[in-house]
């Protein structure tokens, strides 16, 4: 027995605008939508998604969790990332083959080189 | 253009060991494994895994983002996944339909009712 893994949980402090931010940057499309809850994913079909649920605190401290991205062209998708909103992050990477960025709510996540 | 999601990232104290129990609680196998990452997914080829990186400190407050598990019968997942080691978790959920548990380095993670 095992448990299907069925998606990540986002705490966010605008989920209507934290869900399309990321609904952008993975091509997904909106699956479920009500006050307390947004859900995308790739389709409805396809886990895990990722949900996105309100909570009134910000964020505090880095990630413990957070996500990894693979573009096709890093640089480019880097480009494109900042343009919707990302800002670049120092979570101590120093020199390092990956950009770690955050998104419009300050979570961490890296943008991988091709793969 | 979009970023395909690789994996999720989970920062961590002994990774040889958490990302053995997070395999065992997926039934996912070890991808990838060096001292400084543990990569696990259902297979190769399938996106996104789960990769367990090392860091030296614990956790502080909690996380901002967590796994959601979709089991075949609730009840009996929780007891799996405690007898594997997980503990219930209080993040004020009160009354809910889901499950709240921590993985032995205290990440929050639910179970929900099957769907």
């Amino acid at each position: 027995m095992a448990s299907n893994w069925y998606s990540v949980v986002i705490d966010a402090n605008d989920i209507a605008v934290l869900s399309r931010w990321w609904a952008q940057v993975l091509g997904y499309s909106i699956v479920f939508e009500s006050e307390t809850e947004v859900a995308i994913a790739k389709d409805e079909d396809t886990n895990p998604g990722i949900v996105f649920v309100p909570v009134p605190e910000g964020k505090t401290v880095k990630n413990r969790l957070h996500i990894d991205l693979n573009p096709d062209d890093q640089a480019a998708e880097v480009d494109r990332l900042i343009d919707l909103g990302a800002r670049r992050a120092d979570v101590g990477q120093g020199e390092s083959r990956w950009v770690v960025l955050a998104d419009p709510e300050g979570n961490e996540f890296c943008v991988l080189t091709a793969r």
